[in-house]
């Protein structure tokens, strides 16, 4: 009963063993969205604020519904003041995964002990800080702590992974590779899609006329990419497209969005889904992964976005929404040609996804509970499920899919376990022998993932 | 192992410790369908099948499913001979809530521990009704027992609250709060809806002419409820108003309806989103709670409506419906300004509107599980999925939505030997300090609700 | 933790108690899709592929996820070369329900206790191939082995039933009886409907020339089948139908059909309506049971369709359909005149389908977790929840769905394990009394789905 003691989210002994197994296996997060500076500079944290909450709009909302004010989240307090702030009100979070997070974070790689709470925020500040300023604890030597073997950040194609080359050059070895989310150039619709292709353009040197310029531009950036160790693009979307645009009406829409003329429904839809098929031809050309992060309705709280943009809290998951369809016709389009990973933030989706997985081979799998997911209950649930519907060595793997550098280390503890319960569960009642669950749990939370992603 | 024995429901010894701390807790129950002249009138209850079954259609359906005639249930058979109905079939209904309920009822209200069968019904007849003869069993001697603080009853806005007065009176405080519910006005394609307009421009002395006179009428009910110790109102719909209709639509559509003229879909539309919003205008300024039940698709089976009419059974709910863009518009409308709590019926709805309540702060909550999810299966996925995605603390709280005076406690009952059963398998595996755990279980079951309802 | 041993699938001691006590039931399946012929033949099986996986698509879908070519599945090789490819990955499969299931049945049928892999393969091949060799292992002993008093296979409307016939004559019983499934006649759109139509026609000597005729020459089907000891339907549809169409605008459909011309959208949705709703009035003049298997999407994957043809793998289900509209239509028209059972692919549509089947009283039954569902998990999260809103007692009981004959007891067994461990689960954190559990537990499995199918 100890919190996030030897036992934390372990309810038989089978699982005590199966993660026994698998507890210090090195790190592999195929996706997350880590700062490849922050590593690559390598200097210290300033203090615990900056490392546990100033980057995580997970911690702002669970604050945000408590009542604390912007201006002690995103806003002009100090950090010291923030994080009193935060302290005063976190025993109220108690239940939600941040609550779990942040005290592993402490406890595994600050060496806190403590609840964190009104009474002793001084007392973790002042500690956790003097913690932080030591040389062990900087970003390279926390990696290093928590095991991880190889990451993929995710990267804009205008980026001269600058950083990446940095690290490497700095470690000898491809700790962090990058990953192509072309996104930006994909929402045709969005307010900054038309200076992005200028920034584009003038990345490599082009001019952009056509969709076929857009293209090529594309094109030498996932070249470019591939150069830097790059083995998957990732493309979040509301819905899935087919990616069988015809490409004269992409370049109409094309041509109407440079002219900052007004964009039909039709003419987005056509564009986007023609650039999400022309990234999957290029990833399939290039044995990448081609990741889809589906079902996330973005910046639903109007005032949020307004006053603090993107990415800022406010986004929710939908079950109203069909993405069998397009999924469909995108897979039966890259059948066997190309490997998929599948996301889905609404639970409700992920029984469609998992028979979708299952009847398209070995090339697509179920990506990890994601996000809202992101949690035991939810890893749990998909975990039963896939189980039950596709095959679990087949599973796409974790990933931390985290800005935060400690979750890395605290969310793989919090999937492995996970998953070390489930299948020792399965171990208890009979369903399989523990031994071959115990080779199942290494697959899935290393051996499998490396390999698929060719890691 | 005994049945609705100490350990009921309860799976671990942190859940014991944690249901200990809440048990004896007073009720607060902020959304029933008390009979509230019952209750001020104070009577003892005829027999039991008056108490447990008369008024309550979770029971008839259960017996209908088990082949029992409409005439035993809502016809003209004696008491006697429907109770000794009821029980010749009770047996087969194990394992619905309605099971365990009735049971609860009978032994810690009435304290017979005897289970209802074909050979015990009669034996139970005499014994219940006896017990209920009894002074320490009339209605609010009941309550008292149950340990009912305070509660809100559903009122029609024309309603006069001469039995929450009077029963104000007779007890010297308000036990029983209305609750200002305007369904009947706001629902304008309803047979009755032509005549309530006669009924509603009566009680406020008033000729409805236009749209604004129906709103004058209505505030008129809102500032009387408030001044009988109404705190929220609550609106029963299938899918969600974003509350941002044009009153000039809502003139026409109410004009064309109160002279017998045919609506179109968008008239009826327009109409109720602009009734649902300035509903929820009163309440902002009047700091009330705004309470939503959505997601249930009303009288689908015809033969029971068209001979009993609507709230008999053969109500459904529904995962194919978009709640999303409504409630997004209606939440961004009454951002911050408005509380507000979100009742859905379908459990696939669930992950949205809790992702839905964490993105609007802290005056958006969801309420407990609804109807075919208030059971413990129902109320278990809710809790473990909105502490995973929302904060636990946010929780609006358990409410009965009874028509039955002994709900008040057995339903309070499971919820509480629930949520304890959830937290405490939440200490078991180290994810909670037990003693956080307890605090929170004492907010989410008592405090908390009565804050926010301001009861 | 014995690999399927005397506790698999068992958590708690009630639940071993309750499975003590229905786990030497008979079998009654009143729904699977048995090779009549086979058994009535009752030859031996070949060796160990033939009968575990040669017609087994659950097999093959698993396989092909661990990167099986297709020449291994329904491929040229020999079937010793399949097996032992089959042998090689199986240990990856371990999670998936197939992999309990082919394990039960070498167990609990061949007798052999040797877990499937690279090494046993061929020591499995020889020593099962030997037990199939056995006298007492052909198809008919090894029905009587499992238990099976009685069920029903899956037929087309023009089968001449041969083999059910010889089945009783030689057996002096009805252990397998027919199942009336019109879905070539009714789906007018696919391909082989023309030809099917002839096929019709021939079978009865008639001409088809209006829906008139197609309803005439269908209803000369239906009694012959009744003839022949069937009691169900069986439709197979993607969303059900209301069947209240027009006939003038089914057999305008049906004409075009005929002639070869292109059908709408309309035209082949009112004929499918119209005769999904006559099969149903049949079928409630006989008393018969109509049987909905719903929410299946057929065929997704193009290249396995293309190759190979339907039902062999590729088919998903949907939660993105509305189920609702259509059932209401079709269980108003017929409520309290037909026999209904519920299946439904996609678990998001079990909620909405529980509280169908409470409404419409005790004629409409949900029917066991189907194909994508029928595994541990989906069995226990329907049991769930069917028993916190509709009635345990009224569930239309296990049926196999399978072509494969030891599944009739594998799969019992299974279902019969999960019931046990679940209401178990219910005695043991005092929901009910144990001797009320077992009770139902009998009649769920066996004397329950019996009296309903009138077998």
């Amino acid at each position: 009963m100890e919190f996030l003691g030897k036992n934390y989210l372990l309810r038989n002994r089978a699982g005590l063993e199966i993660y026994d197994a698998i507890k210090d296996l090195p790190v592999v997060d195929p996706h997350n969205h880590a700062n490849v500076r922050e590593i690559a500079e390598n200097d210290n944290y300033p203090n615990v604020w900056q490392l546990f909450a100033a980057t995580d709009h997970y911690v702002w909302e669970v604050l945000r519904k408590r009542g604390i004010p912007e201006e002690y989240l995103t806003g002009d307090k100090s950090p010291r003041e923030k994080w009193l702030k935060l302290a005063s009100v976190f025993p109220e979070t108690v239940g939600n995964p941040v609550y779990e997070w942040v005290h592993l974070d402490l406890k595994r790689y600050l060496g806190i002990d403590t609840l964190i709470g009104p009474e002793t925020g001084e007392k973790i500040w002042e500690e956790a800080n003097a913690v932080l300023a030591r040389d062990d604890k900087r970003p390279q030597q926390l990696l290093a702590e928590i095991g991880v073997e190889v990451m993929c950040s995710t990267d804009d194609p205008v980026d001269s992974l600058e950083y990446h080359r940095r690290l490497e050059a700095g470690l000898g070895r491809k700790l962090v590779r990058p990953t192509w989310r072309p996104d930006k150039a994909m929402k045709i619709a969005n307010p900054g899609w038309r200076e992005y292709m200028d920034k584009l353009a003038e990345r490599f040197g082009m001019k952009l006329d056509s969709v076929h310029d857009l293209v090529k531009a594309l094109k030498l950036s996932h070249d470019y990419f591939a150069e830097h160790g790059c083995v998957a693009s990732d493309h979040g979307v509301e819905v899935p497209f087919s990616g069988d645009a015809d490409p004269a009406d992409a370049d109409t829409a094309f041509c109407k969005a440079m002219d900052g003329k007004e964009l039909t429904v039709s003419d987005t839809h056509e564009f986007m889904s023609y650039i999400f098929g022309k990234a999957a031809e290029m990833n399939a050309e290039k044995d990448w992964v081609f990741q889809i992060h589906m079902g996330a309705v973005r910046d639903v709280r109007a005032c949020l976005f307004a006053n603090l943009g993107p990415d800022t809290g406010g986004d929710v998951c939908n079950y109203y929404q069909d993405h069998l369809t397009p999924l469909q016709g995108f897979l039966n389009r890259f059948d066997d040609k190309l490997k998929v990973v599948l996301y889905c933030l609404d639970p409700m989706h992920q029984p469609m996804l998992a028979a979708m997985s299952r009847a398209f081979g070995e090339k697509v799998r179920l990506g990890s509970a994601w996000w809202l997911c992101d949690n035991p209950v939810g890893m749990r649930r998909q975990l039963e499920y896939i189980g039950s519907v596709d095959v679990l060595s087949c599973f796409a793997g974790m990933v931390s899919d985290s800005r935060k550098l400690l979750s890395y280390g605290s969310r793989f503890e919090m999937f492995r376990r996970v998953l070390a319960d489930v299948l020792g569960e399965m171990a208890e009642i009979g369903q399989a022998p523990v031994e071959l669950l115990i080779k199942l749990a290494i697959e899935m939370s290393y051996a499998g993932p490396k390999r698929f992603f060719n890691l």
